[in-house]
């Protein structure tokens, strides 16, 4: 396979990752993680009061939002707040980063308590969702433990890891971690959410110019488990600093 | 493997699939689908005014918009209408069937034309966004069929066929064409669309309970496999009756 | 008189009418009614927790909700979810079917619960409104007898049968129960509600080329009367299937 | 009959009517009606834009939106511009409001221009919309005046005049024109809009405690023509003053 | 300085000023107030359910929703209850309005109840935001004196008086109370709210043609300070009639 | 005065100030701006499509949006996007934005383009608003200097520096830029906007605990006016940079 991709990496590579913690002061954890220019600020905040639906069961709740400043993009997006409401994309990344993150979460150990965790972009070059759910989980352990710090928790809330990157087929070559020129051009993208044991939490594959078959679906998982075994090995360095 | 499925089916057995054609008479294609008590109308409906933002680029669009009767449920779900809103789960299934559908359509030969599918579920009972991309698909044809019928278009804008199904593993076991009472308790959900030729389109996994491993990924995408074979040819079958 | 309906039907004859019930597993009550071209499916659910202004006078409420499939018409509709709010005329017909049934139900005999009356057009040739009250009165009758069933009523709650037909004038001529090709030429358009003893419960009219006359709105209210008298009785047949 | 009112009045006695023309100095038209302690402010707005769906027919639209301040009422009423949108019975009286005055106006004479009547009840005592009909059809005569004056119309777009009123039967007595008190308490109430031939434009009646008979029915139409015709009177006298 | 204002007031000069108190009879308290031609219908509102952030501390709270009908002004503008939203100008005024008469309320001596202020303008020349505030004070007297006859508060939860009034730059020269053909043309537009104590509570100034200067500034104070003790006057006088 | 400001700076002192230009890559301006602990990204897009009521008239607009992420504030605050709509606070700061941006530009120079700066709170502690303003200039002339270099304008749209600053009394002691701690306790906040030529371009003043007299707001004049002669200042700096 001769193809290049515009950034040169090769065909397994994840872009340069930073994973910065405390970036804001009022929230109980707050990261600012690029995969390369791809930058997404994930605070998580934790209240007391739950939604109706769950009170009374002696379990807790995660959930996301997600939203995007307007000149995060090329060209400027109608910020959501003055369009009235949220998005159909807006509404689905939001419901993947929730749904990924309440798979580390042992719902009981938490208690009557609600996580949310905001994922903001400030940068958009391609995969701001897989970043969001990268980053959130580091802002997520924290919060946890300084809730830990603060409150008598029998048991530790967080169970396992849990990271995410994009894969797709680009000009007939399957990669890993695609920039905005490449998820452009491609002709087929898939995101996968994954935890430390290799477990598949999520897979969300569209073909976009052609449909795609096993054997390249094969490929994507392959390159997306080197990823993200890699992603959670940067979450545990950044953790550890303390 | 000694598990038994609720409804009594075999793992690999898809519930009973009627496509009922011509179920309403303004829409140039109305079709009723049931997957076993799970019943959706899918219309299919031309209109010449192109969205701004395509007008003059000489291709049409395909488009879907999904909704639930209140009593289509258990329980009665409030009107989104009357909320105001549609919902995240509603929006993401409407731009999953309009996803599906526009991978069979050549938007050059449509022409400067929209195609809207609307998917109405007048009874639930588990999968009816596969339900809705395979009843879709052959409310689609039929449409198109009428618009060749009345236009000199150039070509057939309908390439290859598409239909759904979901899969998932209940109590371990890797089943095909999930009800309620399964979906509601199983470990790991599935959807996916592929084509007539057996390229995948989309695949949207997540883990309702645990982490899924490869080897399930892989059951479950035979299963998938197995199962849009069948349909296709349901869908075959009835649009041969004319 | 010489004028002869685009049906081919008598001035004084009802479309074909059909009460189809138990047509959806979910709902209390649930009736797919059609007059003719239009069909409409009636749900009637039951539920016990009472609007926050009722709570604690020991009565029911009785309401209903009104929908159109976006195809259910000769071109399509917008979907009222998609523009955020339902409109003037939708909000006019809910209003009048929950109006007319609450005057066939003795709220203190219900109790505190709410019967919600769905009515969503699956097809539209006309008289939408009254096909949805005469078919939700059938729903609503199954709905509270399996209540009945289930709970200790003291007496019930259904005092009487509540029916409805439109009423027009067509190129001079009063005629019973119009069809869109009639809605949309008439000179005048009245939708009648009567209960089984002859007793008017609505009477919207409305002067569509120029204004009537006291005769021949009499002429109007005698067509009524006798097609009321006739969809009561196929009520009571429809009823009687058990 | 010995029923006695709690105003006092003979059954078939109007409230003190006054119309109040020149009432704001900016609209067209600008009219304060008073139905006894009913007041509305009518006015009557000329416009060059037409609707999209209107435009290039060579004729007009008239069109009428209604308001209630939030203490024209004995408990304050929540302002519908901070609820976020119009309710049911706002949408469903100005839509009565607009045809009922639609039918008094030749719109090819009218020309390619948009009325709207602005009804807005600075205070409520029953019989807000046959007032605010009342009022409105003045604030339009003196609005097409000064359209006729400015532009060069071929001939006049006004044809008769439009007036309307309530009744009902109160303790079994037919009463005109129904302050709160009577509403409050009455078993059925008519809002009847007819124009100065005698003709009907609108009937709209509801039985509130019972079902009501075709005699009370035409006892009810007997006072609503009586009291249209002196209404039609009123309004004339107030045209006259010039 | 000889230039002249528009309508041949001195620079210093108020319009003609009328509050008219108990306009109409629903509400606690209800002043009319005119600015000249500039007309606002000023309603207090005293009620018992507090909002929940507030409820068990003890004190209650003012607000104030400001509205303007559709043809206050020169051309139509769109009323707020159609375009589902109140506009930036409208939530700036009615947050103004309430903050300036918080600042006469002792909210402890008021308890736990909501006052709202509905200011609504029925005719604009100018300056309907200064005189809302003005008439709005005396509306909260006559409701607060009707709720001291009532109930035993106490002491009176009025502190001192409110009134405001607009200063400008027209053509270089300060003036006092803009009407609408000043306002339009001004350089400098300030609006001043005091008590009478000649206690400053709120300055809003915003150039409009070119930035003004401390003396520029100085001058439009002293121009408010002796208008506002003009209006405190006169709202004395007003709430003397009894 | 003896009184110490929380934060140990002089009556007169502002807080650190940092201007990072070029912040993010996509924006013709993009700054982050920091007051201390109050961090605002602002952005500056041009755009060539006019709103519909500037067209052909041969002159720009500058507008501006605000927004707060949820966890800029100690506690989470609900996202506006979610709510549907944005609240009054932050219409009301992105109206003062806009003016005050307006009034260094001319709009003939700028040509039929429109600027939209977007102001978003990374981080809040007091004085958002202000520290916006004054960021928000610089991005405007990094873009406006980016249009210059790619489009031939006849002359230099920027005319003149825009800063602003808060100031307050605080425990009897006039103090400028107040932070958080400052705002939450004082008795009057007043935001003042200038140009580099010492003319005043708005003041807001609102009297928090009690009135306020000429004396202090003389007082505070004085601060403002100190405090924007430094802040133009660190703008020029910061623009030389390159």
């Amino acid at each position: 396979m001769t193809v290049s991709r515009p950034s040169g990496r090769a065909s397994d590579q994840l872009r340069t990752i930073s994973i910065e913690r405390h970036y804001t002061r009022h929230a109980e954890g707050s990261v600012l993680v690029a995969f390369g220019d791809t930058r997404v600020l994930c605070t998580a905040s934790i209240e007391d009061r739950m939604p109706l639906w769950l009170r009374g069961k002696g379990e807790g709740w995660v959930t996301a939002e997600y939203g995007m400043l307007p000149r995060a993009t090329a060209t400027r997006t109608q910020r959501e707040a003055t369009r009235g409401s949220q998005g159909g994309r807006t509404m689905e990344i939001q419901r993947l980063i929730g749904r990924s993150l309440r798979a580390c979460v042992d719902r009981q150990a938490l208690g009557e308590r609600v996580v949310t965790l905001d994922c903001d972009v400030i940068q958009a070059d391609g995969g701001t969702r897989t970043a969001a759910i990268t980053g959130a989980y580091v802002a997520l352990v924290d919060a946890v433990n300084s809730l830990m710090k603060r409150e008598n928790l029998r048991r530790n809330p967080i169970i396992g890891a849990v990271a995410a990157v994009s894969v797709g087929v680009y000009q007939g070559m399957p990669v890993l971690d695609l920039d905005y020129a490449e998820d452009a051009h491609c002709d087929t993208d898939m995101n996968v959410v994954m935890n430390d044991g290799g477990g598949i939490i999520e897979v969300q594959g569209t073909a976009e110019g052609h449909a795609f078959r096993r054997s390249e679906m094969d490929a994507m998982l392959d390159l997306a488990e080197k990823g993200i075994t890699e992603l959670v090995g940067l979450q545990r360095a950044a953790l550890e600093l303390g």
